[in-house]
């Protein structure tokens, strides 16, 4: 019984630190970027050592993909993807994501970077791209088919293709943004995506 | 006199040598992808020592960016971009080159990982990118403006916004399709978005 409670015990205070750890990341990403991020700094910024860090996360993929999945459980906690019923609203709230992104460039750098490297099938954190975009595309793809339903589609628009589009233009956007700034506006464009397909604009 | 014909003879061969560097490379990264390749095959494919390709790109970098520069060229040339008359035969040659590109996988994986990691101004790739994202935007841009010119556009589209909006949309389904290639159909997807915002499909 003893055994029983430390050992849940345990088990919780590793996933608190888990997430302390994964915290502390995102917060250096934030704020320095891909390159100015040490695993030295998260570990200090989440007052553990960078031994006890090296016990949580092995490998740098490994807390980069967990960090990146971390990040995805805030987004949809953030925009309520999951209770949010599919149609406008949603689509709404990914505009809102990305707002939330163009504040966050450190992150988004992280993710594109890693979202490049994980293509290949031995990468680390190619499985959670994999899950990452079928989530996203899935969200996307009942509000379109939930507006094509209701008629609030234009005609010979298919959801599906309309879905997988999105996303990938939310990640091709963020690349081109990232480069030059200047020259992108990557919320208005995805607004723009979105008013092209609907058959009266999303505001 | 007989300097400058050494001087323009040895400039001609050194230009050549630098084709064949950058064709050879384009080969081996189309074969063996950006893992499977290494500057040893490349000189060996271009018939020349590996000394001999550090002298004319001395970082891995620099060969990189010129590899994806000359194929921009020969995606231009086999296209005819700078021919073709802005509308509809330019965005089907998009299409086409879309097409030419899920054939060659090495090199799509060598520009995504690229992209991503010279959105840093300090890359070496940065400058290229910068001006690779405004050549494709302003090829796509003048021919959604002569669409919209001639009334072929659709009402409330806007071809500057468009026009970002397919660069990225491009490079956003190259990443998704390298990393799970049975979920994403380039170029039927593409096509779905041009198709969208003409008032007739492409074809």
């Amino acid at each position: 019984m003893m055994g029983a409670v430390s050992a849940t015990g345990g088990y919780l205070k590793g996933r608190l630190r888990r997430q302390d750890i994964l915290g502390a990341a995102i917060e250096v990403y934030a704020e320095a970027g891909y390159h100015g991020s040490s695993l030295r700094e998260i570990a200090k910024r989440a007052g553990i050592t960078h031994a006890g860090l090296i016990y949580y996360f092995p490998t740098k993929e490994a807390l980069l993909a967990a960090v990146l999945e971390h990040r995805d459980t805030q987004d949809a906690d953030r925009e309520r993807f999951a209770t949010t019923p599919p149609g406008r609203e949603v689509l709404r709230r990914f505009i809102t994501l990305a707002e939330h992104n163009v504040r966050n460039p450190g992150v988004v750098d992280l993710y594109a970077r890693l979202a490049a490297e994980a293509v290949a099938a031995d990468h680390p954190a190619h499985e959670y791209f994999q899950r990452h975009y079928r989530t996203a595309r899935d969200i996307a793809l009942k509000s379109f088919q939930a507006l094509a339903d209701r008629g609030e589609l234009r005609d010979g628009v298919d959801p599906n293709a309309t879905a997988v589009a999105f996303i990938a233009l939310m990640d091709g956007l963020q690349v081109q943004w990232l480069t030059a700034a200047e020259d992108v506006d990557l919320v208005g464009i995805l607004k723009s995506f979105v008013d092209n397909v609907l058959t009266s604009p999303l505001d």
